[in-house]
């Protein structure tokens, strides 16, 4: 890849890797429609699914554009197989229970703040746009998963075991976000994007705050999952995702509303 | 359906009732593959899974013979959507845990074998034919499963208590098992296959003498869902299958091995 990497092939690459974070997670989160513990937390887990879908659509959409193949945010939700997703091991991960979730989230939403903040500074004003309208939606669901996480992590003994449980079981997953490759350099190179390294030390600040007052545990190992964010790898789970997911564009192709 | 139901339709139906049961739990069994609590259980299961898809071959190759339009047994198992499944709501059941597994096994095994012995004197001799070689294979799954549930209803408290669990869930699954409709009476009069109600009082009989060895308690209670081998209604697993089991098919159309 490395050899014929031109800026719009890896602008195509950088905005698949957005826009599949928001798909995949929004699609796992909308898993809980109707099973969420209490009616309240119901809808505000639909509602989050609700804008990282919207979200995708704007990334998936630019990514078609950039392409220039005629691709549509849905042909690219919809058509393509694992090994052509971009997205964070993290965001695949199942469910688990609530606590879980909101432990996945919250790690997740911590790096897409930061990660908007950043684009909507960015030489692309397109993808400046988009970061601009998706930070403010963020910003609440970071709002949200934080205060779940500490309110749960430093609740009963019960919570706190079962989100010490989901930290150590996610935080393997941290590290992909902050690993770049030569689609990340083309973009720091164009101005469009920072360095994924470069967010770290404000993550791991963010974090840290959250996780004390949630009074977890912050496992000491740096060891990450990767492979997703380059598609070399995607874990079990993506499949299983897709079938659901896809199940209607494939069974009926062309189907629209 | 009454009106326009001729012999050839109905045996159609019949056909598919057989090869879809065969067919959904086959797909079930499957799930467990590599996931069974130890290694000879992971064999079994995986073998008993090979069974059911191996029949499902047979009656679903001669239902889209007599229904005459050129479907194969691949065709019908992969690119029917839920409506047209015709299998029992018993077999679509999740997994639950292996000693659920295991009774759903029994239930249905003791009523297919029992049914296959009736079908090996079907008037229909390819029916005859595959029913006998069919009753083979699941005498020894029945066998099996009800050594199973034996075993682990007189076991320990634990595993006891999980097999009435798992009896007090499925029971309400049986009884469509022995409900006729219009597509059993034709069969009937063609002399293809018994009238189902016949076979209630030989499977009460076994099932009870296994449910006793077990120390289960039978549930009293005859409430019976249905809607499954008429296709009325499936219950919400099926097409959670169904995005699985044609995941292949439905993405790449016409894909052979």
């Amino acid at each position: 890849m490395a050899d014929k990497l031109n800026k719009n092939d890896a602008l195509f690459q950088f905005l698949l890797r957005l826009g599949d974070n928001t798909l995949v997670l929004g699609h796992r989160v909308s898993e809980w429609c109707g099973h969420s513990p209490v009616l309240e937390e119901d809808i505000a887990l639909a509602n989050t699914a609700l804008d990282m879908i919207g979200q995708t659509q704007f990334w998936l959409g630019l990514a078609g554009e950039v392409e220039g193949k005629g691709r549509t945010a849905d042909n690219l939700a919809f058509l393509r197989d694992v090994w052509d997703f971009r997205n964070l091991l993290l965001v695949e991960q199942p469910n688990g229970d609530f606590g879980q979730t909101m432990m996945r989230q919250f790690l997740f939403d911590a790096w897409h703040s930061i990660m908007l903040g950043r684009l909507m500074k960015s030489s692309d004003q397109r993808i400046a746009d988009i970061a601009e309208k998706a930070s403010k939606e963020v910003a609440y669901h970071l709002e949200r998963s934080a205060d779940t996480v500490a309110g749960l992590g430093d609740g009963t003994e019960e919570s706190h075991a079962k989100m010490q449980t989901a930290l150590d079981l996610l935080w393997p997953y941290i590290g992909e976000m902050f690993v770049g490759d030569e689609v990340d350099a083309e973009m720091v190179k164009a101005g469009v994007a920072p360095d994924p390294a470069s967010l770290r030390d404000e993550y791991d600040a963010l974090v840290g705050r959250v996780l004390a007052d949630a009074t977890l545990t912050t496992p000491d190992s740096k060891f990450a999952h990767k492979g997703g964010k380059t598609g070399m790898r995607h874990s079990e789970h993506l499949g299983h995702i897709l079938t659901q997911m896809q199940w209607l564009q494939r069974a009926y192709p062309g189907a629209t509303w």
